[in-house]
């Protein structure tokens, strides 16, 4: 300590004198990341500060009046934060020192009590649940739009018949409708796995401290339920434990839905090349080439399908980090925050760029219908000889051996003819 | 075709000549895998002639005695492959159509009529739909035995004390009941994740065919009624493009509880150490080593750790097979059975050895005891002076300027202290 | 230790008693994936004993008759091996103590002096280096043999005109020639990756024991001579932390080779598509449907995409195995054998399909030339207007604005008329 | 195009009018991103002008005079850019569009040529590889540097005794010597990658255009030459798909180094745990607790563990990105640059920070003698008993069945006793 107080190198914070590097290494991205989370900071340090005067102690640790001036100055903090007028400073390491630093110079001694009883971990932990919360919830609005524009441009062209495909390979007949559906049904699938992650999120680590609890009466249930929680976590150790998994948890269901809209996507840039031409881009909503004059590119589909891999990386990494680590807060949870971060910010960011484009989207009924070849409807054939009573595996094999029979069927007769059960005529939009 | 016939390379199929590197290519590990899959392949046949039966078809596809006979020839080969009965060849490609060769052996025309109506991807989805339902339940109850295993050493050693680390140095006073209890809770939290997977799992993909349904009057919801699934998929379409999805969904929740598993698994294999010598393993659950006589250590929770990382990997692979694929059924698809099905297996035999090694585990509570050094009480110090009026960060400054006054306080009376929800004497054991 | 051996549950093993389950557990799959060692730890063994027989010591631990005899007794187990006369029980545990227990069973006390100065360890770290140099010079050659395939029908097709095309979008004029040996140069720069894992495996760890040496003296450079190193890895614990990293390293190679096949993979199943129809998989090479008569599709290319993705599942596990692992040998570190052996094998059997495929790869020259469409020709049409004086960007723009005034050119020309080295008609086939 | 160009959301670029929502979208973060090219961009355009000088054409597109007025513009936006003053706009989208409509403001209409027979994917890829040949030379030079100040501890500590451990377990005798000298080895082949993942980025792109080369006589040696590579990429095609591969190779060269990094971080986390003592971290390298005011935690070597755990996440996501992708260049590619630049800031801030800890490092010798309890000396025991005539095996058997004869013998001279290669006592330091 003495030795890193005479060194040049060494930096002073509220907790001690660190190497310069080593700060700059450890802080990282935080006064730049941790701005998202200012706002949450100071709204769980107001639960945390109501908590504490619930305390019945003597003396008080905080009286009503305390907590209302720190209340008064966090919703100070919070305009400025708005504004873009609060920082977050390399000595400040993060916004919960940054937050306190501030307080203290506002309400002097009374600052300097608010951090009783729990830790940076608990903090860091309840703002990002209060954070998951409001994004989570965001994100399902979002893919609930997505689905209703789905829905919207599969009933507009229900009727619209497709080419169905398998192995990319022309299949059997099917339509517009049931293609457009299927992603909204996906999506709406998927939230299952959102509502699970959003469950894992709504409960409040926060009176864990460092991970082992502290031996003050704070009222736990009392916190969570100011700050909209379910519940707490019960054990505190767990609650601390939780860090990491709750945001590798989400970047999980996240990443589902990233897999939905790349699978989505990728049809998009497939049935909008000139040799299909069923799927017409806007010019607008596509980029250009710097040295050809004639492309329109569809890069937001193909960067949807690029972030879906990132998806995947950040998942990846997040899991690698919680994977072994010893119980109890380690600094590697610090860098699943990012990951969570980008993550949310991503997929938000996806889901609402293919609303847009899903509500620009034209298409060519012409040069849809003119994509149904003879062998499209090869099954609908072994299947009438099927009702005249032939076993169907020698249908197939006579159809097989005879593709040369089969003749253009009329493709509109045949997605009509599909009744049953979430089928090209059976999707019952409402 | 013709060409293919003659090439003496080639070899017949059911449903064609491939060329036999083909075949092997293609086929893979097919012929043993599937054989985890035959009874569900059974049993999902026997419903789908059930639905093929109920057609209000003239003349009927498959009669009552068609599909009694049907359901007869599937429990003979049930029961064969429960003997280890029944074969899987290179030119069948897969248990579907070994059973069909089986079926039409025995039952001649009849087996032919067998596969109206569907396709292998329709059998695959829903022979791994009920290959899932039966293991996820299986996997949800030896979660619960190892939560409860956990509890049950919780309650017994509750009282004991254990230093509570972060970054692995001494932080507060714990214990053993806070840690071991800690697991159990984040284990049914996990569970979470693998409730939504069991949801999505839980619906019947059958009717889908190829993806593009058919032309018949199939009734889906009498299929998936009497396999016992909550409902049908609706839209087609998407009942295939389920494929993938549902197992990288399965494969998400099982790598959740990997994670929890493997943060267990490390602090067993820390404390065990004979520097902390918390833990104590019975010789007969480690393993020793060819070269040092002394050795006993603890494999199985190495293992656990890296078949954490193996999950990862699985989980990985799975996403980036589904990642852009175009909309329908590709081959791609069939690599992810695999993933599913070692890393359901290898999640299920980790909760097993985990609850065995929990009911074996002792503790040596002296080395517990021993390890309180006076750092561990610097917060606790530090909050009497709270208590006493100072505020936090003044007290706080005054213990880390004064290391040396902490005198050794009593880990008993330490965590008998913590009286708060969830803390090491909040934990409220039923 | 007494205790285990009175319980029904334990099993004895060489090295003591373990409880079943646990043997079970940890075992894993190695009495099967072991097999593929078994040559190799022979070899091993052989160049061990004969480093004994030349170590200065009296009284011998190894006489040179004893050595002799001990190699006998190896290559009978050799040669049973490769007959599938060797086996690998559970209690063996893996294929090093199972050759021990054969080598005692014939030869006594002298088997039991076999293992001096080695461990498990060491053995299975050379089995893995010695199975890793003759599988990666397979793997160059088969890399090599599929280059040569293309660079074949490159030539064959060199002046064939195809579309190139950005963001899937027709681009500018391209041909057959260009397309098919661009991809022979990315698997020859792949090699590089794959060179320098062979480099990283090409030493020899034998002689680190337990990762740290043994008092005995060993004479390590002999060994690696014996069995063909370039030299041993100095350091005895680096050599034993080098497991696990020669293993990731190795798969980080493949995994180069197989996203440059997934590329190859994807453009050969999308332009064969009868869209485009630039390619004619013969049917033999393609495989059927059960439901649908007329399918012929590309599922060995499909397949090529999904095991690419298997790879990165496989170099992620592996990565994750080892990343924050602590020095030393760690249980963890074995399940990267199967990771490895899984990784190579899929590599070379994707090489040596892709050769036959390659090969057997025919193309439509018309409908190639078909898809040339005027906007094709859009670029070469500004490089004209360039020629003639007008800044290029004055040139984009007026062909831009001008769309509808480009004529459809002569693909052929277009590609003559591209000289400059690695352009289309700048390959320089030898 | 019309209906965008008055659609109040489009926004005008140099390229056309795009859509606001869908222009951010596709522009992401690349503003920021590219200013870190900037430099590179410049030189890479300065090479281009000096080939399109050189090419023997009438009129000429760039006099010699042109070029230098050129080069003295590029020279000027270098060093704006060094002092901050060089700003992408959105509307810009990416360096490359900003110094060129940079140029045209300050060259008129010599600005409007300089884009003339390349592409933005040309210039992005050389301005990678240039950034990759600078970066990567860094940080080999880092990586010696670390190397060189763990051989130096290495040397300064050789004789000192140490535990070898192998599954955490106490193992064998090992030395401070042998320990921070593996670490320097493996750092030093970690450079194998390294060394191809450099030689694969030495070979210039410049000249593919948009990957199909263009109908002018470019001297792409030239360009090659001028540039410093070893060589162009000889197929253009191929050069274009090089983008990716190009990334994901250094990254997972990165990751390599990055898993050597973690382990050696995760060994100084354990052995500066109290327990053990072995090292000891000097206070200002630590970060303290918000709540505890006993702690200095090793925040930096846990960071350490997560970046590699971020690290194999970039290069999943740069692999998943690339899988599949059909050839020629598609936006998914834009995503890895931001990977490879994260990853290689990463690595590279990592290697420093550590030679920092590893020039401060002081160890506890006490400590580390006091750690030898009789079972590490049990192997050196049993092959004393070797010397004296028994075979191994019974030897091994006769100490694990009396460890309690075991006495501690003397550290010192264990790892005195170990003169084989690369062995405690074989270390051989120059």
């Amino acid at each position: 300590m003495s030795k890193a107080a005479k060194s040049p190198a060494a930096q002073r914070t509220i907790l001690g004198a660190i190497d310069a590097d080593v700060l700059q290494f450890t802080v990282g991205k935080d006064p730049i990341l941790n701005l998202e989370l200012t706002e949450w900071d100071c709204i769980g340090t107001a639960a945390h500060v109501t908590t504490l005067t619930a305390m019945d102690y003597t003396p008080a640790v905080m009286t009503p009046a305390n907590r209302d001036a720190v209340i008064a100055a966090l919703v100070n903090i919070m305009a400025d934060a708005r504004q873009g007028n609060f920082e977050i400073t390399i000595a400040d390491q993060d916004v919960h020192l940054a937050v306190e630093r501030r307080l203290t110079q506002t309400l002097g001694e009374l600052g300097r009590r608010v951090h009783t009883g729990r830790s940076r971990n608990d903090q860091v932990a309840i703002d990002l649940r209060l954070h998951g919360r409001e994004h989570l919830l965001g994100l399902i609005i979002e893919t609930a739009d997505l689905a209703t524009a789905l829905l919207r441009f599969a009933r507009k062209y229900a009727k619209v018949p497709m080419v169905g495909r398998t192995h990319l390979q022309p299949a059997m007949p099917s339509s517009i409708g049931l293609w457009a559906s299927a992603y909204a049904e996906a999506l709406l699938d998927d939230l299952l796995t959102v509502e699970a992650a959003y469950t894992y999120n709504d409960r409040s680590p926060l009176g864990s401290a460092a991970g082992y609890g502290v031996p003050l009466p704070l009222d736990r249930n009392l916190t969570a339920h100011l700050l909209g929680f379910s519940a707490p976590h019960h054990n505190v150790f767990y609650a601390s434990n939780a860090r990491g998994k709750c945001e590798s948890i989400i970047l999980g269901a996240l990443s589902q839905i990233m897999l939905t809209l790349s699978r989505f996507a990728e049809d998009l840039i497939l049935y909008s090349m000139p040799e299909f031409g069923y799927f017409i881009l806007p010019p607008e909503v596509c980029t250009g080439s710097s040295i050809m004059p004639q492309k329109y590119n569809p890069d937001v589909l193909e960067l949807i399908r690029a972030k879906t891999a990132r998806l995947l990386g950040h998942s990846t990494a997040a899991c690698a980090i919680v994977k072994g680590l010893s119980g109890g807060y380690n600094r590697d949870l610090q860098e699943t925050k990012e990951l969570y971060l980008e993550g949310i910010t991503t997929t938000r960011a996806s889901l609402r760029i293919l609303s847009k484009m899903t509500a620009t989207l034209a298409i060519n009924p012409t040069a849809l219908r003119h994509a149904f070849t003879p062998g499209v409807f090869a099954t609908d054939r072994a299947l009438e000889l099927v009702a005249g009573g032939m076993p169907f595996r020698d249908a197939y094999q006579h159809v097989r051996a005879n593709l040369n029979e089969l003749h253009n069927a009329n493709p509109d007769t045949a997605i009509a003819a599909k009744t049953g059960l979430g089928n090209t005529a059976g999707l019952d939009f409402p």
